[in-house]
């Protein structure tokens, strides 16, 4: 068996990419810019010649086992990204085949950014000998992956676990980027909780250091930064969160009960001063069947390096692709290429 | 391979059991009253009694692959019944090793009842050749049994999959027999259909032939033929239930992308008085990009089979259990005794 994959974890500004061996570690990793390129091709040609010299650097050209692709809205069965916001490619783009058949025939698998976090997680994280256990990724968006019976969960259509999206506040709820309101991700991401602080404060008339800001700017860590200097209103909109959090971890227990719900994205960066509101809203709200069973925990991979370890780590059961056509390469075709 | 299962289903009040094929034809069934026995050793040995004499009926004696069990708040992974309701026997009850003892070793499986609905659906039901798929069953409470893979949810603890248990009302939400408010199960069963019922006529003064009946005696079956007669309330009542139904399809979704809702159960029977009122709300409620893709139908399985022939498939499943003491069968030990 081949030692490496190559992970690439494709974001709105930077596609990084790195070679990672069998215990997880990054023996290498570089990045592209992923919007210098109008044109897939011309972008695919740039990814393909980083990774290149980075596998050639390393003396590990034909030592790759598969590639593994993070990106938005990427759908494992088809291997297409189905939608792109704020990049002007083409819909839905083949993309695990273009770039199968611009490494001669390499196997390559795709799926969004949360299932590779995920998968990653299972493989060399937190989640490590879990068979049932839920990624939430709070980011810009709150992603989630949900591995149960030690499987990815991806639906009957590839696109299951979106929880950002399961709806908390049923009547009057903030509006969503998905078009409905009241989704969790409203009020949980990064984004959501810099909205609950331009709530709080418009509404009530308590001090806050967060008053010597523009209510506008505000963000996340700007609230993160305050609750740790002792401000309650930071601190309150903490426990908001958190309570909403875990409301929504007890429903998640219902559905599949797992073993643990593991944070992951900027804002599991604030550690206790969201895990304690949410662990305790969630013991609340809980089932009486499931209370004390479910541990609410960090991500255990280095932030630097967990897109890549991620997206890599899908690289070990990426398949060969049955549509893939091999790109003639006369010198030296790549080792995996199909026989 | 032995060309038959035998399918076990306790309820409160009888406990209906029946030899099945793999076809799914059940060729011969019987039952007996759970409550009969406070001990549950007499318990077993007349269900032993009963399934014995259906087998030597039909030459089926030594042609039993396994036996599968469908019990409330019975586990899987452990084989017990955790908790029992006006059923006087210790728990947790080692139900599947008892009974697998009983039978000289014979592989038993065990699973909440609304699991085994789902199996049942699987494998002769509606959900043939389905491998992500929910069945709902709509009966005194709201159970559930969630397929993904191709393989039932049971979660880390073999209790996962109670979505009658999700919260859909937070403010002021109906009491729930699980000690919480707002539970699905409040709403959607057949009993919280029939609290609707109630809620809705206290609270309103247009006429209704609900009205002739005494308040408290009023079941989801009377709102049915009120609705059925042409009744604006009853109706209205359907329309009520089905809102909040396919507000939590809806939210069911996200997490595992099912290709199919099944509804079984009593409440189930109402058809399209109650299947238009869902489907219009899960769509309504719908994240877009699942827009359009979940089918919301009923069982195909015949009630009166439908218990025994759920239970029954799990019989394919079954493994002898690791800690079955085989008891003494000195004359004929049953074929499927562990070597």
């Amino acid at each position: 068996m081949k030692p490496y994959v190559v992970g690439v974890d494709i974001g709105g500004t930077n596609t990084v990419f790195g070679i990672v061996d069998a215990r997880g570690a990054v023996i290498a990793s570089s990045s592209i810019k992923t919007l210098k390129h109008a044109n897939v091709n011309d972008y695919i040609d740039e990814l393909y010649t980083g990774i290149n010299n980075l596998l050639v650097a390393h003396d590990a050209v034909d030592k790759v086992y598969g590639i593994g692709i993070g990106a938005p809205n990427a759908n494992y069965y088809t291997g297409t990204i189905e939608k792109l916001v704020n990049i002007p490619w083409p819909t839905p783009l083949p993309l695990a085949q273009m770039v199968s058949e611009k490494f001669g025939g390499l196997p390559v698998a795709i799926t969004n950014d949360a299932n590779a976090a995920a998968i990653g997680e299972m493989t060399y994280g937190a989640a490590r000998g879990m068979k049932n256990f839920i990624m939430i990724t709070l980011g810009t968006g709150v992603g989630s992956g949900i591995v149960i019976n030690g499987q990815l969960v991806y639906g009957s259509d590839g696109f299951a676990g979106e929880l950002g999206h399961v709806i908390m506040k049923r009547n009057n709820g903030r509006l969503c980027g998905c078009g409905r309101t009241g989704c969790l991700e409203a009020y949980c991401s990064a984004t959501g909780v810099a909205r609950t602080a331009r709530e709080f404060l418009e509404i009530r008339t308590d001090a806050s250091i967060l008053r010597n800001l523009p209510i506008e700017a505000i963000t996340s860590k700007d609230i993160y930064d305050a609750a740790v200097a002792g401000d309650p209103l930071a601190k309150e909109i903490f426990e908001y969160t958190g309570e909403i959090l875990g409301e929504a971890f007890a429903d998640f227990t219902v559905f599949s009960s797992p073993e643990a719900i593991i944070l992951f994205g900027g804002l599991a960066k604030s550690g206790e001063l969201l895990l304690k509101p949410i662990r305790e809203s969630m013991e609340r709200h809980m089932m009486p069947t499931f209370k004390g069973k479910v541990k609410v925990i960090l991500s255990e991979l280095k932030e630097a390096d967990a897109a890549v370890l991620g997206a890599s780590a899908l690289g070990w059961e990426a398949k060969p692709l049955a549509t893939a056509q091999p790109v003639a390469q006369p010198a030296t075709p790549p080792p995996s290429l199909p026989a």
